[in-house]
């Protein structure tokens, strides 16, 4: 047992529950990883990790989804319609709770993300950044005006349309909603079902130049529809070497200078706009952490 | 001069300055309007219908654009770039600051009508809303966790990138920067050179299918951008009657229910979701107002 209080947080993805303990400062003091099994199974190896980090102060939590993000609904922190066999419809946020006794913050992964890169990284001291995760899928969160951003739902912003290079690319999209939204045309699986081989496997330039090209326009109608002041782009697909370089060059000639704002009209500005997540790996875990700070009693 | 405190606000536009004195309650007193002539004079007339309006406690601004929002700018309310005679540059807030010795609070015209629709109009008790303008441009202001959104710039929503029908649509598009983008195919500038006539000398059914479908394209790449509660739509072009029927129509199939949203799943809450202006030709002077009344000291 600790002498100062302690803050945890879950970064609840679908294959793995990731929880820490910090100190007051958002110090990382013990982390554990609990395979993601049955709900039940999951949430009582995540109550035991932090039973043996006490005096546990807050919980935060970001979760893959769908979650119910409203608090005044009868499912709030409940997974929604999922998949993930056993998972739909299961409550998260209470068990944690009540097992505890401790408030539980709640936000999607991807949001904890950008609340972690906005606190601690490459995000720190701005009002509005958004953090667009690249990997299997397409996800974004948001940081406006030092809050994170909610509305009707949790930003969906992989399922934007762009336009789709149909010159070069004749695959029909991966999307079953939409076909070739944004996530359809460039997610990591769309990569694979495009290319026949799975995104860290490729090095074909032109399936880069044609992501880059994908990702520049993902890049631009953020900067146009949310005008965060950085965007960090994390997930497995954006760690190809090069390609950050290309999506920089690309967005700005398809910004065309325009607005005249140092971003779109100077070429180094761009580099210090579109960067990679400082935090790495631990922006998620981190953001959750902040999660559950922000409902201190 | 009245015996109760007053509000000022300025609708400033290229063409005319609509200027209005309210009450504490934000009910309009007064109201003149002045031509939009030389910074000088038209800063000069504002100040006089300001002085017959007394005691005046606050003023807002919601101007043409583009313009200087950056409060640690040292050209911060100044017009920037503009191709309008005498107007590049011009600074804007500090001479109605200092003529009339009252707080002075700035915003951009489309975020004024933002914030008006949003404090007494249709976005009324929401937390995240969207306020699309389609008329000669396309213009976007969002009200976010009950504050302005602002980042890097103003949002600059009319230029994104949405898919170009080049089946039904030959037109290359009218924005001088990016070709194709929204406004570029969207915008009543757009529609008149497309078309050779003007938005609302049009009645071909095809104008205004084409028009719908990229209008239902902005509405979806907002939701998914953004999450709003709502979407406004106000501007000359979304007057023609009908088209927000066609839009949400559109929206509605373009979503393919994901996620499931009420307002994705249930073609009458999309009704709900994508408005007309409550207030009408009001927002815009009604947000300015408001604008002021933020800065009350």
């Amino acid at each position: 047992m600790s002498t100062t209080p302690l803050y945890g947080g879950i970064e609840a993805g679908g294959t793995k529950w990731i929880c820490a303990v910090a100190d007051a400062h958002g110090h990382v003091v013990a982390t554990g990883v609990i395979p993601t099994t049955t709900p039940q199974e999951t949430i009582a190896g995540a109550v035991r990790f932090f039973q043996d980090h006490r005096p546990l102060t807050t919980l935060g939590v970001g979760t893959f989804g769908p979650v119910d993000l409203r608090t005044s609904s009868p499912t709030y922190g409940h997974i929604m319609a999922t998949p993930k066999p056993g998972w739909a419809y299961a409550d998260v946020v209470s068990p944690l709770g009540a097992a505890l006794r401790v408030p539980v913050g709640l936000d999607t992964d991807v949001n904890a993300a950008a609340l972690g890169e906005w606190r601690h990284g490459a995000g720190r001291g701005r009002k509005t950044i958004a953090y667009l995760t690249v990997g299997t899928g397409i996800g974004l969160g948001a940081v406006a005006n030092g809050r994170l951003l909610h509305g009707l739902l949790h930003p969906e912003f992989g399922h934007i349309r762009i336009p789709h290079d149909r010159t070069r690319d004749a695959f029909a999209g991966s999307c079953p909603f939409h076909g070739d939204c944004l996530e359809g045309l460039a997610s990591g699986e769309a990569m694979r079902r495009r290319w026949g081989q799975r995104a860290e496997n490729l090095d074909d330039p032109m399936a880069w130049e044609l992501e880059a090209e994908y990702l520049a326009h993902a890049v631009m109608n953020l900067t146009y529809a949310l005008s965060p002041e950085r965007i960090i782009i994390g997930g497995g697909v954006a760690k190809h070497a090069g390609l950050l370089a290309q999506v920089r060059a690309r967005a700005f000639d398809l910004a065309a200078g325009y607005p005249a704002t140092s971003v779109l009209t100077d070429r180094s500005a761009m580099d210090a706009y579109v960067v990679s997540p400082s935090l790495g790996d631990r922006s998620g875990i981190t953001g959750a952490i902040e999660l559950g700070m922000r409902c201190r009693p």
